[in-house]
């Protein structure tokens, strides 16, 4: 098949066969397509987009480039959530657990520090000894253990995204919905799940701002997902301000465990029903319970109960991680240095631009500034107050926690700027704007 | 200068800055930008387009990302003519010939057969003997001597456009008029002319089958030209059919000198038309005559004078080709098999697909199938009739003249499907559609 008569029927808003989009996806698995036609058609696809049977055959081809998880064997659904992306979203570690307790398996593959959103796999691995790097028989025995394993990509699933993933960034196409949706999809198929549950953020911490953008790429991925056998929801939700309190990375496990103990915060009331909901859609696809209310119910049923909490612990001594602090979590969190950002008036807490708090919790060495490069597993941003909120004269708004001194005044200099007050309260945020199903 | 914040900001359909357009010019011909940016870029530039100062600055960026020829020593104005490519076009060598007749300089810096259209140096070569690749002095020395010197590209001239023309035909990002634009006009500016016209062919034979597709790379080109100092025009001229009798490459040269002798022939009165019109803009552009009608005249008074031969022949000496053939030219062209591709039925020519002809002249042997590849002198394709002209059942349409027996056949299978008959005689074409200037 001519690669360049592939680009150029993109190009002119054709539609590729399913044969086509397996040769462009092979090439890019085996890298046999040059690097410069490969960017040529991710431009054409960026311009004319994909149709939903040419956007479910690039998904299905490119899950289909490596291997895939063969979790046949584990006796109940396989299910999972995977957010866009956000600040201080630590809701993996709240709807895992809740979903082991529940009786399903949650082989979850997630991701690094990225821009100025947080990485899960960097979260966790604040916890000494906790290893994300399994190979497939290894977390086939956690997830048989403990009812959930939360691992990184590994080498051999979809190899085809890996080099369209870094291609599209050294090329200019990154924020197509469709590439972003076979991107994702591809490596959440190749877990080999039963029903995934997608947390599309927007708002002014979330890469998509607009709702309209999140509701596109919700609906895309939710179309890929079912055509492909996964039984797939989306959820439109809040990312206008840092979810919970903490953003950062032990000060996140922190929270989460915070929160599976059952200790309410004002502050994490967000994260905890976000939680609920996101996990109800769990159950719900997971053949659970008859409706995602009852699912929210169940979860929360269950998260009084205290099972997640052991089945969060049973993952992390599985994967050898540290428990030694678990009793007191804090300990877990060990920043040196501390400073403090209060408000210069008084008023309610109305607008926080929270992609430049995103970026303040990567300069405080939480995130990642090239990849490879390591994080700090103490540093990030604490938030005190929530939009809405009344503020005083001289009340802290944010805590930034460093391991290095000099990092302090220039994560500070962004807090200073990332907020606005106001005289009267702004009306309320929803948590979840929509519900694509 | 970031190159990936300048594809997306041309994806975003955002205006480049000069400053921008020449760093992406100088990555380009210093190899240091790689090409699977490039082609992201270009196929963005194919979406997007360019306005008029972007082109301005991409074209004279390219102009001037390597040497330039420098004529200033000649005495008189330079001019070139360009067509965008045909079948049996053979205009330059009538064109340049007149205007140096006229003491105008032609330094025509020409191409190679490409796809189903010929090639000038190919046909010159066809002149044993005949150098087409000259060091800049000797370009020099050649123009002195005759007024004009066609020859072919050197690496000095425009590295720039080597590096994306290649890249363009690998990336599928060809057919932008704005791409096409920069790569003609910045290599004619390179030459250093004060004056261009431009033979933009349109209809079935032409890259552009489309009048308006036509129009609009003309506009760009005049426009181009015109900013960068080089008076320019463009004629939209007709390829629905091969222009003249012969097309090959010895062929094309004895038609050629058959019309600078002043031998008429009814099927090659439209390239003589053709190409006074032609002829008569460069004299015009030039500041040789008032207007271009005068020029035109001024255009045919020369060739009937004999003197465009005697240019010619210079040119050809000066260039190392042999001219023991000049007295009797049709034995320049020894074809060794020839084959008869007869009318079927009688009526008038109605249609000739003039592209599939520009194939059979290709397969004869007259053409490449890859760069590189050596041509056959006396290969080609002879048309007996034009559009309008009446046929008879048996009557001959053309003949095919080949080096290697095999070829014949698939010659002539192609031009069995070429043409079309009927009952009443078709509205006549017109030889030039539009004139921008």
């Amino acid at each position: 098949m001519n690669v360049v008569d592939l680009i150029r029927k993109k190009r002119d808003g054709g539609t590729l066969t399913d044969d086509e989009i397996a040769s462009l996806v092979a090439g890019a698995a085996t890298n046999s397509i040059p690097e410069y036609q490969l960017s040529a058609w991710l431009m054409a696809v960026f311009w004319r987009g994909l149709n939903a049977e040419e956007l479910h055959c690039l998904t299905t081809r490119m899950r289909d480039s490596g291997g895939v998880l063969t979790l046949h064997g584990l006796p109940a659904p396989k299910v999972d959530k995977h957010s866009t992306g956000g600040v201080g979203d630590k809701t993996s570690f709240l709807v895992a657990p809740i979903a082991a307790a529940a009786g399903l398996y949650v082989p979850m593959i997630s991701g690094r520090a990225l821009g100025h959103t947080g990485g899960t796999l960097d979260k966790l691995e604040s916890i000494p000894g906790f290893k994300t790097q399994l190979q497939e028989e290894e977390i086939i025995a956690v997830l048989s253990a403990c009812g959930l394993s939360i691992v990184g990509q590994t080498e051999w699933l979809v190899p085809a995204d890996r080099t369209l993933y870094s291609l599209r960034d050294r090329s200019g196409t990154v924020e197509s919905p469709f590439l972003i949706c076979a991107s994702i999809m591809s490596k959440k198929l190749a877990a080999g799940l039963d029903a995934l549950v997608l947390d599309v953020k927007t708002g002014s911490g979330a890469f998509l701002k607009h709702e309209a953008e999140a509701i596109h790429l919700a609906e895309l991925m939710v179309t890929t997902g079912n055509s492909a056998g996964t039984r797939t929801a989306a959820l439109i939700t809040d990312m206008n301000q840092p979810l919970g309190r903490a953003s950062g990375n032990a000060a996140e496990i922190v929270e989460s465990v915070e929160v599976l103990r059952n200790e309410r915060h004002p502050l994490t009331e967000d994260l905890r029903q976000l939680s609920l909901q996101l996990a109800g859609w769990m159950l719900y696809l997971g053949g659970k319970v008859p409706n995602p209310e009852d699912g929210a119910q169940l979860a929360e049923d269950l998260l009084i109960s205290g099972l997640p909490l052991t089945k969060f612990r049973c993952m992390i001594a599985a994967q050898g991680g540290d428990l030694a602090w678990f009793e007191s979590p804090q300990q877990l969190h060990q920043p040196v240095y501390q400073y403090h950002v209060k408000s210069p008036s008084a008023g309610f807490l109305s607008v926080v631009d929270c992609e430049q708090i995103g970026w303040a919790v990567q300069r405080s060495g939480a995130g990642r500034t090239r990849p490879g490069e390591a994080v700090s597993a103490h540093a990030g941003v604490e938030t005190h107050k929530k939009i809405g909120d009344p503020v005083g004269a001289g009340d802290t708004l944010f805590t930034v926690h460093v391991e290095e001194e000099w990092r302090l005044e220039p994560v500070a200099g962004i807090l200073r700027q990332c907020f606005m007050l106001s005289a009267e309260p702004p009306s309320p945020l929803p948590l979840i704007y929509k519900v694509i199903a």
